[in-house]
């Protein structure tokens, strides 16, 4: 109860406030599940200080915010203060015993969209050499196919821009994506891209698949964006891994990857949904509007059947 | 502070439940809040009572929990009852004062998919006599484009089965949807299908746009999946109607849409972004698998300029 | 000069006529010769006598025409006689020694368009049980890619109610079309077809390919409609028989179809060029126009190197 | 009969040999008609004389031929001199009375293909500025809607490069096609164009539709592929001038187009059929073949009224 107090300190109504313990948890994520709130009340712990967490935030771009420091709430040596998130970031003196209150500053503020949905554009302050950023149409059909639940653990393979990761990671703000990506630059690029979109539930593996994905936790939703050749042995070892009823999809452009990943689905036993997607979007032209095509894709999609034999 | 209390007095923790207050509230949208919670602890009034929560939960087939009822707390006649859905729908003798805990009653219970992608068919129990249900990967990018936020107010013209406002509602659970259909079936079996979803932050609204507009609140996004030859006049109260910044929707599927969307469109200074869309989806026919195409679609989005003349 | 003489008896100018000789030569192909003509002289033989071709051309329902009969002319027993086809058919005292003329009767005749371009509903008199007519944009897009030229020598595997066959046969008035069909129902429908159509420059071939390949002359084109399962050692037959320079092409509808097509090819050295082929055709409902969509196609077309080892 | 007497004497049976009148008639189409002959007879006049006939072959590059000029055939003064094409363009003493004879010098010719299929490279040596070659697949599908007989009128309104006119004009060898331009730079490039594919029943119009319309003869079948902002007028005049049962195609790519050109047909009474292509080609990329999307575009197919009011 010691939330209630504080806001009931620092005047603000408490029940339209989330609650967040980072008591003794990771902080990774923390930003992500900040995206969708207006008003937060967080424990914390030492490692987990107000001004650990306003670093993470200021780092990130997270400055629109009213901070509440209250500590040892209602002992005689309780204390209420205001910060702005910079000022916390280096604030040095706050006790153990303290409770933050997370305010955004904006009154006009308001949640964001329940759809991620961004424009190539928000991934292509620095475009890959050869990489694509995945279209968006693309990308939320994928995304809804791997069935993302917001604690999903979730891999992307071939993760590139790092344009899935960062939707799937909105989606999954209770849990974690694994970006995996070989190419040095993109791994760069990706990581630019997190931190421009303050996502902070995003690991990025630099290396190949399948052969880094031992090391990681078994998924829950796995997309497969690229796979340099090796489509097969990916496939099989993302199987293998998947949790029961996970979902696997994969993004298909070449003669090659529709008939491999076809082939090694089948191979498995697993007849996959396949979705040819042919997406045109009008650009202008002149005064004019002019119907302009994406490169048709092919987007798999398959569930691990669960444990009783039957695919959920 | 009530509700920490009562979690203690249920002997479970309160730091991953979610709180809900319906006190002086609508219980409107209580159904849908609920889905994507496992524990939730909330606020009654005589009105949104204990009983006529549970019964609001019973009639839509949500009895897969353990209900607390906590009366009195820390005084004399405190008392701590626990229910299923169906015994607290019928109980008689919950006081004023109380505190109701809902707790899912199957532990593997997971959180429903963070993007909802319906098949068709969770809405062909009964089909509208001409109608079509907008396909799911033409819903989910039309829904996307409406940038709908949890408390979105969203119109469904034309709402036929109801699946766009479905999703919708799910996807603005602190929201409303009206769903205008003129057709006295598709009427009936929208009604049906919000049963069947147990969706109850959708209201039906029987007659034919644009008249029926004109008794609605002002909403932040609105979809066109049919317009009975009125697009011109539709589109003129829409975009008069839309909040500022708000997102307008537009499905067609004749030529002769198309040119009045974007006719209607144009006339009013605002130059939408156009998608075709193509899907083809890969269906079992014998041991193989054939393309089978969707019919195309074009889906018009727009978004009302903000009232300083800039489009958001 | 017979030829001139004639036309000058009848009291024809001859300079628009074309001539054709069918002495010594197979009377195969001589309605299909006929459509594009208003005014032929045709040298006969016993064999392929007037009265016989006449035949011919009466049970196809070619009958439209004046026919003269011009016997020993310039002899002392010079006869000139004027028929229509079913009395020519039928005539029993012609002579060994004449030249036929044969003329439109319809002063309103006009060539027929120079690309065959027939509606499905041409062949849909009977329907295949299973069978599906290839559709005419697909039709044209995989005959023009065959590059018949008029004396091509054309294989239709797969051929169902004998379209393709058909409009290659138009094509290659010259040349000769096996229309090759397993299923007994399938060959009898396209018999009937070819007699509706009065083409009679193909031969349907009842039986499987690739087996019934072996007999056939090389070919100069192949068209690959249906496979039966059988794709691989087809392709790998009429890559075998194809003559230097020729052209194959495959319509691939299932998943199973373009995976192996490709790998054929790919296997033989061969690149194919891929079209993937999404048509859409506006359709009355009723009073607007609604877009419908075909199933997607993958037309794959390549080209057997020349001896020189150059691809032509 | 001076045909066949002109064969003798040079050595070559006459069957196989096809006929042409130039004697009192435009030059115009020559050499189409060539393209699909192996050996002809032409009759010439003073104005078409031998020697002008080479230079206009020679001019296009038409030059793998052997000339025969046969003159006073059964005379006393019978002269039979055997060419290659630039000697007999400038040979002066050709008598008036005189058969030629081409006969192609390479023994491995073979009729050229029975529909045009021509990639757009084939036009690509200078590109209009901002124009666009019609793909060839939209082409082909034109064309064929178009309903072009061997001797029908073409308007081909915004011709460019003049793909279109060029593969009209070998359809129709008989026929003419008017190539409208207005753009100087894309005349000259029609221009090139025509002279490199030697085609030369193409007339070119340097003007703007519907202006220029005016004075060129009633079309059996037209097409618009580019309307510079007066599709509405364009068709107005296209329609009134169209032959009854004639043929008019229209390529739309903007949202503009379609809703005008849709608009003004119906003004009209009129239905058209309507095209939505989407064609992708597999294109190499490293090792493999990636799905490029073309744009997709929209094909009005419309034919005009018989005079006894039935469409045909």
């Amino acid at each position: 109860s010691s939330m209630q107090w504080a806001f009931a300190r620092v005047g603000l109504k408490w029940d339209d406030a989330s609650f967040l313990s980072l008591h003794g948890r990771s902080p990774e994520g923390f930003l992500t599940r900040l995206k969708g709130q207006a008003k937060v009340a967080i424990l914390t712990d030492e490692k987990n200080s107000p001004p650990v967490l306003a670093r993470r935030m200021a780092e990130h771009g997270e400055t629109a915010w009213v901070a509440w420091v209250c500590e040892n709430l209602g002992g005689p040596d309780e204390r209420v203060r205001r910060f702005d998130v910079a000022d916390l970031a280096v604030c040095q003196d706050v006790g153990p015993l303290n409770v933050l209150l997370l305010v955004r500053s904006d009154p006009s503020w308001r949640a964001p969209c329940a759809i991620p949905f961004l424009h190539e554009d928000a991934f292509a302050k620095r475009m890959p050499k050869k990489g694509l950023i995945t279209k968006r149409e693309v990308r939320l059909l994928s995304l809804a196919a791997m069935g993302i639940r917001p604690d999903s653990v979730v891999w992307d393979i071939g993760a590139g821009s790092g344009s899935v990761s960062i939707e799937a990671a909105l989606l999954a703000p209770e849990g974690r994506v694994y970006a995996v990506e070989v190419d040095p630059e993109g791994v760069e690029i990706c990581r630019e891209n997190l931190l421009a979109h303050a996502v902070d539930n995003v690991r990025v593996i630099a290396g190949r698949a399948p052969e880094v994905l031992a090391d990681l936790e078994s998924p829950d939703a796995v997309f497969i964006g690229g796979s340099k050749g090796s489509m097969e042995e990916i496939i099989d070892v993302v199987i293998d891994r998947l949790q029961p009823g996970g979902h696997l999809v994969v993004n298909a452009i070449t003669l090659e990857n529709v008939g491999e990943t076809y082939q090694a689905l089948r191979k498995r036993g697993l007849v996959p949904e396949v979705t040819l997607l042919q997406v045109s979007r009008a650009e202008p032209l002149a005064h004019y509007l002019r119907y302009e095509a994406l490169n048709p894709i092919q987007i798999f999609a398959v569930s691990k059947p669960s444990q009783t034999g039957v695919a959920s």
